[in-house]
């Protein structure tokens, strides 16, 4: 069973790889490229077979060490 | 019109990163985990209104500036 987790800053925490990206997309060429906002990305195999209890193992792993979730929210999916 | 651009490593690339996640999500008490692979997600909000040309773009933005097609892979989705 694979889990995905996906970790992006939360709404209102400054993000200055984004900001800096978004700038270099401009510069290189690119105008039509407004707000730009960087996140991880986290591929899990899981031995677990079944779905509801993965789904809770890897929310747990996510608050206890994916994400930091005073600044960062994160949504967790298992595709299978 | 926003698009997401998710960057992860090819397939036979070593990923320390997800190496150590792992190793440290299985230290915390989940044997479940097995391989972990550690990813980059880019969400752009774009002025561009033609869902087609976005996608052109930002496939555009991903060969030149946001991925390295040496060792990453990309997967560009345009989400309304």
């Amino acid at each position: 069973m694979k889990a995905v987790v996906t970790i992006m800053l939360k709404n209102g925490v400054l993000d200055p790889q984004g900001k800096a990206i978004g700038h270099a997309l401009n510069n290189l060429g690119f105008p039509q490229v407004g707000e730009v906002r960087a996140g991880k990305i986290i591929e899990l195999e899981l031995t677990e077979t079944d779905r509801a209890m993965a789904q809770a193992a890897v929310e747990d792993m996510a608050n206890k060490l994916l994400a930091n979730t005073v600044i960062e929210s994160f949504k967790v999916e298992i595709v299978g």
